[in-house]
């Protein structure tokens, strides 16, 4: 049996899963996903349900990504110090059975004094699938959008830096627990109060003092459109903001974005309104072409 | 019975309160402190509430401030905009009975295209009281550091403007809520790690990206010193930034800090990064020259 014949992809979150079984000729025969990530794994309980994938998608080679590889997952894939290309992060698969079942490591960056240290675990699969794909150029700049937003910038077919944001993760925090909550039920659409927090947030305008202006705004019977838009402007256009600023000396004119559709349309109307043109890739498709990549190198 | 007198003072907030009964000659006779907030008074109890305090301290008139005259509170003392004078809120209490009891307004700003609209309730007593201790300059710029950290900008010995943040809030959401919480746990000093947060902050880290770096760090196995420390000085430190680049045609030399000693010592040793001096003044006791201030008015 060698990769060749095909293989199984698994992209093993800590909430969910899905697999794909990959024939030789790159169609994907079968696949699945459900809610048995990390932590509805019992402790030892990896081979058994690795062996339960097989059973469903056939005895094949499998490569797996994702937080499968952290210290909270099957076996701990240490983290390959970026800059890093597909190749090294390849040859540095952590192999549960040799050759057939194996571990693609997540990637870090150590910054000086602490500053931009930062880590990614399966995100790395999609931008190396991307530039495989002919999707992202070899000096791209990626966004990943989501509770932890990662931008990851290419040189020359690798990745050499990359900024993880909690834009995500900080506007969950507002909607669910914060003085906020009440005014943010809603949904967050590409709006017209969506682009005027964007507009806020480029305009120099800081998140601790915007956020506070829904409520206050709310208390003063002023108009606020649709508090939870403008909020998401607020936050992604900082976010954008502080990402584009990184390559202040050569803005990027245009990002790839790969993730979920609404997200990747909300930080496509932030980019658009700095001149910034956007393409979006499907994650299941980047990560599936990554995968590929990689086992083309075994 | 006038108000040279002798009168009672209230600062009637959502969770807490405290009265004093102050003599004649400004001396405080008697005062208590006690957690029946406004969310533990039941629907038309507040005169019931405040014949209690009348029994305890006197019966004497009164004058409340804080969340008591909020749309929550005992009667709703709508908001005064700035910019205002003490002489306009003494002006504009709202009398629960005229002479006797009066609930202090709090102020609002409208901010143009609804940037910049912000309320308080409270504070602005402290501040014209800090004012009328001397403490603060007629166009001085006071800092009240909590859960809502508020920067006021005085002229002419009125609120021209200010400015709320949610400071204090994010971060009790993130060190209760999220993926951080773990590494939060401890208490947030001015020691390095404070310092180190404040710098990455002054050389424009921004928050999204900086928090996330808590995490990595830890998942590195880096130092990360204090990280409850180095994540309030990244959030105190873009308050601050943000706070200062206001009045960034003429720089603040100092700014008078009213609030919790705790909170007073961050934003002073942030502050202190960037050269500016601070004062610090009792809440206790600029509330009580504010209200004395208010009471001279009436």
């Amino acid at each position: 049996m060698t990769w060749h014949d095909g293989y199984i992809a698994v992209d093993w979150g800590t909430t969910n899963r899905r697999a794909w079984r990959v024939g030789p000729d790159g169609v994907i025969s079968a696949s699945f996903e459900d809610d048995l990530g990390l932590l509805a794994v019992p402790e030892g309980g990896f081979p058994a349900a690795a062996a339960a994938i097989r059973q469903r998608l056939g005895d094949d080679p499998m490569i797996l990504a994702g937080m499968v590889g952290s210290d909270r997952g099957w076996r701990e894939a240490p983290y390959f110090p970026c800059p890093v290309g597909a190749e090294a992060l390849a040859a540095a698969i952590v192999w549960i059975e040799p050759g057939r079942t194996g571990i693609v490591p997540g990637v870090s960056q150590c910054g000086a004094a602490g500053t931009g240290a930062d880590v990614m675990r399966g995100e790395e699969v999609q931008v190396f699938g991307a530039a495989a794909m002919g999707v992202t150029p070899p000096d791209g700049l990626v966004c990943h959008p989501g509770t932890h937003a990662k931008w990851i910038r290419l040189q020359a077919g690798r990745i050499a830096r990359f900024r993880t944001m909690m834009t995500g993760e900080l506007f969950n925090l507002l909607r669910t627990h914060s003085i906020l909550a009440p005014q943010l039920r809603g949904p967050a659409a590409p709006d017209d109060s969506f682009s005027a927090g964007v507009a806020a947030a480029f305009a120099g305008g800081d998140v601790l003092s915007g956020l506070f202006g829904v409520r206050a705004r709310y208390l003063l019977g002023e108009s606020v459109g649709e508090p939870a838009s403008f909020a998401s402007g607020l936050l992604i256009g900082s976010d954008v903001r502080a990402a584009l600023a990184e390559d202040a000396a050569a803005p990027a004119r245009e990002v790839v974005l790969i993730g979920r559709p609404d997200l990747c349309a909300l930080y496509a109307a932030a980019l658009a309104m700095r001149g910034v043109a956007t393409r979006r890739v499907d994650g299941a498709e980047a990560f599936l072409a990554g995968i590929r990549l990689i086992a083309e190198m075994l």
